[in-house]
Formats: structure tokens, C-alpha cells, sequence
């Protein structure tokens, strides 16, 4: 059976923060052919949002520790605000998005991490990716916009990384589609003495993260795009979101 | 053509503050039998945010004037918070819960309620609900849950009034379902001389709106309710959100 493509894109960083940044990476991803699923960090806003209301910023390794506060600051920003005006958005581009997190039709179950050294709280490790309903609502055309929300399925929403979604989405559909991975940022891709390097192999990225060339937030992109790649994701790239449509920019992954 | 039986159901009011009461209504909402959709307010949730962030909250006649902040308070309150808390509640009860605003499929498109006397802002008047694709999501056994905010098609999210959502989904679906509406609320019904009415005919209902027993919000349930009965619903009902298994309490509308 010939499989169909799809483009799993994820887009975090500041353009978050901008709104006709965004607007113009939403016209280039509206404008890509055939199955699409984007999945969205939350920028700044949350952090924004947080200190409005008093409640204390507490961030490890670049990832957010969710007390209960924070947790319902999250649900709020991600789930609601951009969420929403990302989905509005691209209704008006003729785009069938519909927005969800994982609680919405069970489509992402995860387990609360299990606190160690750091407890980071109500943060979710995914478990499942509900890939027979994301085929249906694919089929209908329809174009999942994915919050880095998670459940429990107890009732628990978990706040969870935004490239580990768009990572396991992908492993859960390779079965069934060709999968392009793109994981846009504010770099523009894998930056090596200034130069942004055009490939990685498995091999060099152990390389550059033992040299300390990949570190930080860098790390769980490279590492879940590596693991797409292995279990058989077409394409993986990680690139600007300047250039969703320009497919020879960025950093390609290679086995 | 024999029509199947669907049970659209509104919550609103001080249950949505009350995590336990919230959680013992949902879990009436999910043993209810067969095709369901639910549709939320906000209750005061997105009040005390907005006084929180400091921004003025402006009432008239029970509904709120929409700034540009006071919509990003709103779209984080009610398509975040309470719809994916709602959500998450649902599917630990084996509800197939699908979270969702009107912009998300393209779901209800609404337009900005022209400035008269008082500008609403960005207030939505519902012009269309998408009724194949509720259907669809229906077949699919999915549980739509669905939170008081429209888009007009062209990028814009708008307020929207839960009782008129409820009302305008069950008039979209009049031709292919049996439709029971309950409007569920604090009080116990249309309360006259300290006493519940178990039922209110159209010709009754003028004559309680003329001698002041039903006034504010009341009003918009009971023409909403009236015209989804002659649009074709089987039964509506305005009831404390305690009774939505108690079909016996409340009160019914009948023409």
C-alpha cells in the first residue's frame, strides 16, 4: 500500500511572541499540499502571564516546573489563547484546523514525571499517541492543531514538551504515512562555528553534544527527531520558521 | 427516516466554580445514554482573572463588554481552563470528549455585534452553525464540548453567549436528531410566587416577561429555549444543573 504524506510541523520560539511573524509562517503552512498536523509551544506568554499574577517562574534545564498554578497558567495560554488565535487564524487561510490538546478525543496520554532530583510537577511523559483518531480526523480532512498539553486519563492535565509531541505524533503515524518532520525554531538549524550545518548523522550529533556544540533545548530536538528518524519518519529537519517553504535550508537528520 | 436521540446540554453559573458540584454533574453528564453534546459558560472564573490583570470588567444587562484584553481573558478562561479541565474530567468518566470552540472546524460562525446604544466589542452573534461536521463527529461516538466563543471567519474570535450556542446547535440539528435541550443553572427553574413552574407556554412566558418574573438572563434562555421548540426540538427544559437526571424537575417549555 502506497503511503500518503503528511508534514508534522512544530513551531515554538518567539514567534509566539509576534504576531505577524506568525501570521506569515501560518501563510506558508496553509499554502503546504495535503495532510498537515501543526503543533505550538507557547512562547513567552505563559512566563508573561505567571508573573502578572504573582506566581513564580520556575524553569530547569529550560523546562518549566508545573505546580498546580502554573498548571491552570499553561492550560490557559497554550489550551486557550494560542491556541485558539492560531485555529482562528487559520480558518481564515481555508485551513480545517481544530485545535485540541491531549485530553481532547483521549488523542495524548502521558504519566506525570515521577519526581527525582527536581519534582517538575504536573509535566507529562507521553505514553500513547491515539494514532486510529488522528488517521480519522486526517481523513476528514481536518488539520490537528496540537497544545503541548497532555492527560492522564484520571482527570489530570499535564503540561508537556511541544517537540516530544510533534516527535511521538510522528512515530505513531509512520505505519500509515510518509512523515516530514519539520521542528521550526528561532535558529536557523544546527549552528556549527557560525555556519549552519546542512546535515547531521547520529554520529556527529554525538560529536557536537559531547563537544558542547548541541546543548540546552537543543538536545530533546535532536534527540526525538533521531528516534522519528529511526522509526521511520521520511524527513526530519529542524530549521527556521522562516523557512517552512524553503526545503534547503535548515539541518537535515541522517541515520 | 427514523431520527436518533441527542441530548444537548448546557452548563452554566456558579457550578462552574465549585469543582465538586462540577465534578458531580459531569458525572450525570456521562452516564446520560447515546449521542451528547455539551456546552459551557465561564462563571466567574474570567471575572476575577480580568480584576486580577486589572483590567475593568465591564457588565450590561448581565453581558459582558468584550475589549480586545478583556477577549484574551475570556479565550484563556473559557477555551482553556474550563473546557480542558472539563475535558480531561470527561474522558476519566469513558466520555470521548472533543473540546472545542466555534472557530476550531470551523463550528459556529458568528459576526461582531454592530455598536448600538453600547459597543459589546468583540461580541459574537451566531450566523451559522456547521451542522455536517457535528454530525460527523457525532457518528465517531466523539462528545462535543463545546465553550462560548465564535469566530467570524476572518481571523476573529468573539464572546459568545452559551445559552444561544446551546439553542443555535439544537436548532442546526433539529432535521436528523430528537433533540432534548436542558439549560442547566443555579435556580431550580421559572420560579413564580417562590414556586418552580413545571411547565411555561409561549402565551404564559409573555405574560411573566410583562410582569417582571422573568427578567435578565432568564430572558435570553426562554426565547432561545421557545425557538428551538418551534424549530422542531422534541423537549427543552430549564433546570438546576442538580437535576439533569431528574427529567421530572425543572421547567419545560411547551408551545
Amino acid at each position: 500500500m502506497k503511503k500518503v504524506p503528511l508534514h508534522i510541523v512544530k513551531a515554538g520560539g518567539k514567534i509566539m511572541d509576534d504576531e505577524s511573524a506568525l501570521q506569515s509562517f501560518l501563510k506558508d503552512f496553509a499554502s503546504l499540499d495535503g495532510h498537515r498536523i501543526l503543533v505550538h509551544g507557547g512562547g513567552s506568554e505563559a512566563s508573561k502571564l505567571a508573573e502578572q499574577l504573582g506566581i513564580p517562574v520556575q524553569m530547569n534545564e529550560g523546562r518549566r516546573i508545573t505546580d498546580a498554578p502554573t498548571l491552570d497558567v499553561v492550560t490557559m495560554v497554550y489550551g486557550g489563547l494560542v491556541n485558539k488565535k492560531m485555529v482562528a487564524a487559520l480558518q481564515a487561510l481555508n485551513c480545517n484546523a481544530l485545535g485540541m490538546s491531549g485530553a481532547d478525543l483521549n488523542m495524548i496520554r502521558a504519566r506525570k514525571r515521577p519526581a527525582g532530583d527536581i519534582d517538575y510537577g504536573f509535566a507529562g511523559d507521553i505514553r500513547e499517541v491515539n494514532s486510529p483518531l488522528l488517521m480519522r480526523l486526517l481523513k476528514m480532512d481536518c488539520i490537528p492543531v496540537l497544545a503541548p498539553l497532555t492527560h492522564d486519563g484520571n482527570g489530570q492535565l499535564l503540561n508537556t514538551n511541544a517537540d516530544s509531541i510533534a516527535g511521538y505524533t510522528a512515530m505513531a503515524l509512520t505505519r500509515w504515512f510518509n512523515i516530514s518532520l519539520d521542528l521550526c525554531m528561532d535558529l536557523d538549524g544546527v549552528i556549527h562555528k557560525e555556519e549552519v550545518l546542512p546535515s547531521v548523522s547520529e554520529e556527529r550529533y554525538k560529536a557536537l553534544r559531547a563537544d558542547g556544540t548541541v546543548k540546552g533545548g537543543m538536545i530533546p530536538k535532536l534527540d526525538l527527531g533521531f528516534e522519528a528518524l529511526n522509526e521511520g519518519a521520511e524527513s526530519v529537519r529542524i530549521c527556521s520558521f522562516k523557512d517552512l517553504k524553503n526545503p534547503e535550508n535548515g539541518t537535515r537528520l541522517c541515520l
